[in-house]
């Protein structure tokens, strides 16, 4: 077939069927499935999420939950495939621009001595817990640090929601959280680099690992220097576009720094985040927000529910993997807890709590490590077990125990 | 590997390439491929959709002309893969089910009788001139009503968004159009069926047909029978929600109904369009608008784009394939012309006129079909390409003329 909507081909192929055959069963055609697929993501969403709200629990820990209810281990209604996994992406990327719009990078960079120590720590002690964790369970070096590495990556998606939702992102501890996943992302990407070269039986150099920090912290600084002058310049122009077309521009700038940051090495989050920060600068002059954020309404539940649709919890039925799975999270909370603490020490014990706190979801980006490790068979089935209770305790906790806490330990003023 | 993130494992291991090899040409992972396109798409829709308002072109022919130009035609930087072809049917959804919200179907109900005149002639009359297009080329008898077949469906979506661009959603003649696009692809539909089975070397019963087509009427009137008394009824509970509840509520609703129509064989956009117009009765009480309407401005143009997309006007080369493409064109357009002007005599030549104008658009639909017959084997390169010229121009001009006329013609009062 020549290059045309094959999607909705399948849709007339399936009428085929359907008037051929007389038999309703081919309704199953892809689009009608995906968009059946698309409903109960976005109804189980809202209905969760509405539910978590009242009951006092962070809106997006219902939607994981909800993930894991319609996914492939519970109802089985949806699977996490190619199209849902993009729109996801998508969904991050949005809220993560949508972050970028509500932060400055005056305030970010005030605090980023003590983003850079609490994201160093941060991936220090996992790592070394992590990789400990593995040896006592005589496991090998390489397979070891793969389990370090999937205790490395905090999943900045859930906290940054769980702030925005609470309406305290301008706060000064969210904006090391904030500053610290950039880096976080950083390190860890270059971390995972080198772990994954190991396995596949190869040594990076010093210099090949050095070219690979260097180009994403080039691009992270790049994005900043070059981008902030120029939409100040542009500011007169900018703020003469009518709703639309500020919107237009907005979405460009973000989807292209998102897409350039692949390019760098980066995750698209992190590039989409440095776009809103960009144009945040002038976002009291030009109206971007609304409109990103009714996309964002509408996509980074998508995000949400998918993290819970990875995870299988059927994988977790041995009382052996569960209890090897709890001492690996008791590690993976320790480490980014004392990380943030003792990074963010400076600005008093509550607020480097909360620091530690939001440093603890490892959502979707600690499965992607196991996940690698699983495929390239570094790690067995039974490692990858492990991972994932981590991976959802702290993705599901973490939120609730950092909403508590803000809520009874954080002085009004931290909170405007 | 196990249920995981694919697209986003894609990226980490493309990662795991990047630092064992050295080689920056890993970074066209599938993530950031998919970004890049969705960049292009984003940002060509936005260039050209603004230059073509400023010369006093419809803005969706700007895009869809930008997805010719980005296309694998000319400059090659996205190819209409699965992913964008769903994101693009979202698109469409979103398109109809705002236009939807903007129809009271009392109104639409008092043109019923035009409406389903227009649309029973607007299919008649093209197909049976399409017909004898392709016996009159020597083709065989189902291949010509294949042909006959591609000239039938109208693309509401273009339609529709040039007149919500102009503000005239509402006027009378508008609102012929949308009821004869639902009764259009109703008989549409079940007439691809009848041609496809045909195609397969089978014969439907008059029964089969009956059933398929008492299936898709039937959905109609149950969702407008049992959805608007159901709203009403729960008026004052919607009322009572929060911007981002009744927000969540409409797209659960409109994307449910879209996937359930895909059930009774009709496109999802009518069951988006049905959904809106149930939501619109109690849009004065409940504020569903706003949000929707920022999500169609995002997702709508990448739809008119991957319409663009799949017109690869490289494939007319041939003078010969031109000139029957163009003879085919003024069988289209003399069709439903003619069909609107009949069927919607009673509103007078000027509005009859228009309702014409707005049925010519084909877009995507008569591609799904020519792509159908090509992909069975029932009709050659040489008609496909005829269909796709005739597709070309009855999309990307008949908006212009559409446009034209309307402002030249129209009296204020139908214009409100």
């Amino acid at each position: 077939m020549n290059p045309i909507s094959l999607s909705v081909a399948r849709r007339a192929l399936a009428w085929l069927v359907l008037s051929s055959g007389g038999a309703l069963a081919a309704s199953s055609a892809h689009t009608g499935e995906l968009l059946f697929g698309l409903f109960w993501v976005v109804l189980a969403a809202a209905l969760l999420g509405t539910l978590a709200s009242k009951v006092g629990i962070p809106a997006v820990v219902g939607q994981v939950l909800a993930g894991i209810l319609i996914g492939p281990s519970l109802l089985n209604l949806v699977r996490p495939g190619d199209f849902f996994l993009t729109l996801a992406e998508l969904g991050a990327i949005f809220l993560l621009f949508m972050v970028g719009l509500e932060t400055r990078f005056k305030e970010l960079l005030a605090v980023g001595r003590e983003a850079l120590l609490v994201a160093v720590l941060g991936i220090a002690l996992p790592l070394g817990l992590g990789f400990g964790f593995g040896l006592w369970q005589g496991q090998g070096n390489v397979s070891a640090l793969f389990v370090g590495t999937a205790l490395v990556a905090t999943s900045v998606g859930i906290t940054a929601k769980v702030l925005q939702e609470l309406g305290v992102l301008d706060a000064r501890f969210a904006q090391v959280i904030l500053g610290a996943a950039v880096i976080d992302d950083i390190l860890g990407l270059t971390l995972l680099a080198v772990v994954s070269s190991l396995g596949a039986g190869r040594t990076l150099s010093a210099v090949q690992v050095g070219l690979t920090l260097a180009l994403s912290v080039g691009f992270v600084a790049l994005v900043l220097a070059v981008g902030i002058p120029l939409v100040r310049r542009f500011q007169n122009r900018l703020s003469n576009l009518s709703l639309s077309r500020a919107f237009n521009v907005a979405v460009v700038v973000g989807l292209g720094i998102a897409a350039l940051s692949t390019v760098a090495g980066l995750a698209p989050i992190i590039g989409a985040f440095l776009a809103g920060m960009v144009l945040a600068e002038i976002k009291d002059e030009v109206e971007f927000e609304s409109k990103v954020h009714a996309i964002e309404a509408f996509l980074a539940p998508v995000f949400f529910v998918v993290v819970g649709l990875q995870l299988d919890v059927g994988a977790l039925s041995q009382p052996t993997v569960i209890v090897a799975g709890l001492i690996l999270t008791v590690l993976a909370v320790a480490g980014k807890l004392l990380g943030g603490i003792l990074g963010a020490w400076s600005l008093g014990r509550h607020e480097a709590t909360l620091v530690g706190l939001g440093m603890v979801p490892r959502g979707e980006v600690g499965l992607i490590v196991a996940s690698l490790g699983l495929g390239v068979g570094i790690i067995g089935e039974r490692v990858y077990a492990e991972v994932l209770l981590m991976v959802l305790l702290t993705t599901v906790l973490a939120p609730l125990v950092l909403r508590a806490v803000m809520r009874r330990r954080v002085p009004a003023r931290v909170l405007h």
